[in-house]
């Protein structure tokens, strides 16, 4: 039906972990990607710091440390960006679009930091920019909730998206481990980087839960506006408390929706990231080791669940071919794909508003009316317990609170309040419990 | 950038579980559904065979017994096919795709029958034909398979695809029921219909497995050529050994691509549907209820799964949806989606050429020697045996034997010769061992 087409010519930036694996699969999948594209992809360059490196499977000819001039040759299609971070990544992907070229990214920082240029650039100028590695690797995420989720509307995505701090919270269930300790395996096992910070910090999954908050509520959303906890706080004791409740602790990204009186909308969207408790029988609960999985609530489709490697090499950039098929297939076709769209505007509310509920451990002296007095301080709040336990006694006399649905604000004043009672020798832990209705 | 056109007119053939959950979503999505075709949908006709019924929602003038005239209609678009089973739904949509209308459609049945006529018309008059909730209902499945994984190569896919029968074995695992009165619960929820059969002897898995194959291995598969075994003789028994070995029994639907020395391909298929064992640490293993679950593995990818809501109207119509709004920008586009590959046309392996591993349950006589008639029983068919262990004594001796991998064929010739040992009272229990590497 169409007329026959040269081959498709393809700029990678970037040859390093990801890349590499980009080259590998244009080669070995050559076949499979000019059936389903209709003609050849073909590598016209690749950009790279240090040229002298021998790169396998990589023709030496093709290498350039000139990034910019090679985004903006004539004879390029599409441009892969799998460099990493803001600068000069950002201005290549814009010169790409501005010249013509649809984009292909890997670039979570990116994306979470200044996607709204990226886009505007992408309406701009007709061009693709597709961008499904950028979360959860090479499980296939944005693309059925960009486009298989469209008919229906998202209440709610709980994900575990940093393989890191899945891997290390793991250890830390099933072994007993501490945080240091279980860090240090993790380290030793190439699970952590020797700076792990923007892992046990919760940064990475920041920027992820802003990707996926934006696409589920069509609203804009950035990495500064997610509300964000790490795990290095994280104690045996946390962990050892979640086994008492049957549950266990997992550092979510949860994206949500806040309803309102009337309006489909909801008044705004919450998007946080933090360690939570979540109940052994939820679906997140058995995902072990570094593996990433994302539950996606919704209105028709009900609770769906993806899971898969979150990261590597080899997986993520399976989902960089996948998303270049699909652009590649658009400029054979002379159609771009769906742009980003945000037209729903929802605010993002702050931590204080959301909803959630509490775990809280206690070292109380064991003394009549501690009870009463703890119980005081959570109805000051308007908080209220959905049950309280009691383990120990004398010195080791300690109460678990377990509260109902409450505003964030609420219940961290009611932790600040029982820090300062004088029958209450510790707050051991808290932590908020999550993925129950 | 394009010019404004009028609304996309949509043809509803079914207005019953399914179709009455598309109506409702083409009214309440309507905006969302606008935003991101570029233009309204609109509801043009509904196809239905009892005019007569009340169907809240929906306009008595736009419903119709003509589903032949509706289809040819200038004024429609877009084919929405939800009335099921062969014909009329086979010419319908044919007569929709050659009056140049493309088709959404939820019929696992006739795709698996007689997908190779639809994906041929679809390509003669470059119509579209989308079938997301044909397999796992809401779960967005075949696109990620279609798109995401395209430049990835497949080798096993592993689902859980009928809902009600896994309904019935979670009630076997976790109350110890028999099949028939697990059944009869399924029937009082609404898990099972009265006439189970379609889902209890895996036709409905077969058909699903036939779909899934086809994809993911580019490669013609029809529901005749699957091996289908239900779950009607799946006994307590059965499920206790499993428990015993630490695994948990589903029906599963297993595409699986079969390696060759050389060539990337493999030299056939094995498609097949039974029940099996598999690890409870298998995260396929924690499917509970009516929930279904797609395990696939790809070469790059690594290991991804997919979980959700199987069927019901609404997670149904979510899926349906989906397809709905990109055919629809195809459309808008005025360019097709990818149509359906079979270039690879690999064979589709007999049963008994598959390999796999077997546990094998006996009733043996407390002799000396009978462990090794046994294993003697095994060599003869050069299957070697994994692990033999020896439970009670006397009249309760028995032996549970798991096997190494090995063709179907030989596997089922040790059980054959088995039954005839004088020092085998009876072979209690056989079941296939999966999801394990
Ligand atoms: N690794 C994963 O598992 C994973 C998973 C999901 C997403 N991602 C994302 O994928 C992207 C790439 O990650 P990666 O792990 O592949 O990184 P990497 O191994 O550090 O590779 C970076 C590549 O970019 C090149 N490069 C650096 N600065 C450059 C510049 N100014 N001009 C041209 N080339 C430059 C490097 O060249 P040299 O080779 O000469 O040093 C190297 O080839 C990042 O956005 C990351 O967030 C990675
Ligand atoms: N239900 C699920 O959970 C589910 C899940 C996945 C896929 N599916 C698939 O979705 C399709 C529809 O399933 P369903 O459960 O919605 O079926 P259903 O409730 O039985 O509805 C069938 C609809 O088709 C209409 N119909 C029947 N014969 C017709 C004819 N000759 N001409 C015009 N209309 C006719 C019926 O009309 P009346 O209303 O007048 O009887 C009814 O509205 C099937 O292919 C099924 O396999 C269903």
């Amino acid at each position: 039906m169409k007329p026959e087409r040269g081959p498709l010519r393809v700029a990678l930036l970037g040859c390093g972990v990801v890349g590499s694996e980009v080259v590998r699969l244009l080669r070995e999948q050559a076949d499979d990607l000019a059936a389903r594209v209709g003609t050849p992809l073909e590598l016209a360059g690749v950009a790279v710091r240090r040229p002298e490196r021998v790169r396998a499977g990589v023709d030496p000819a093709l290498v350039t440390t000139d990034a910019q001039g090679l985004v903006t040759r004539d004879d390029v299609d599409i441009v892969v960006e799998v460099i990493g971070g803001i600068e000069p990544a950002r201005t290549l992907m814009l010169e790409a679009m501005k010249t013509g070229k649809s984009v292909v990214t890997a670039n979570k920082a990116l994306l979470a930091e200044d996607g709204a240029t990226l886009f505007a650039a992408a309406r701009e100028y007709g061009a693709d920019l597709y961008y499904e590695a950028a979360v959860a690797g090479a499980i296939p995420l944005l693309r059925p909730l960009r486009e298989s989720l469209v008919g229906d509307h998202v209440h709610r995505v709980l994900g575990i998206v940093n393989g890191t701090t899945n891997y290390i919270l793991d250890q830390m269930d099933s072994g007993g481990a501490g945080f240091n300790e279980a860090l240090e395996e993790a380290q030793a096992l190439g699970y952590a980087e020797a700076d792990p910070t923007a892992d046990v910090e919760g940064f990475d999954a920041a920027a992820k839960a802003a990707i996926l908050a934006q696409l589920a509520f069509h609203t804009p959303v950035t990495a500064a506006d997610v509300h964000r906890e790490g795990i290095t706080e994280v104690s045996a004791a946390d962990v050892a408390g979640a086994k008492g409740m049957d549950c266990v602790v997992k550092l979510l990204a949860i994206c949500e929706r806040v309803p309102s009186e009337g309006g489909r909308n909801g008044r705004g969207v919450s998007v946080r990231v933090y360690p939570a408790m979540i109940p052994r029988t939820h679906p997140l609960a058995s995902v072990r080791e570094a593996y990433n999985a994302v539950f996606v609530e919704a209105e028709s489709a009900g609770s769906l669940m993806f899971y898969g490697a979150g990261a590597g090499g080899a997986p993520t950039a399976s989902a960089v071919l996948g998303d270049l098929v699909a652009v590649a297939r658009n400029v054979v076709g002379g159609t771009p794909g769906p742009v980003e769209v945000t037209y729903a505007k929802l605010p993002v509310l702050p931590m204080g508003e959301t909803v959630t509920r509490y775990y809280i451990h206690l070292d109380v002296t064991d003394e009549a009316g501690v009870l009463a007095t703890v119980a005081e301080e959570f109805a000051r709040h308007e908080v209220s317990i959905q049950a309280v336990r009691q383990v120990g006694l004398g010195e080791e006399a300690q109460l678990v609170v377990v509260t109902h649905r409450a505003p964030d604000a609420a219940l961290s004043a009611v932790v600040e309040g029982l820090r300062g009672l004088d029958s209450v020798r510790e707050v051991a832990s808290v932590m908020r419990v999550e993925g129950e209705e």
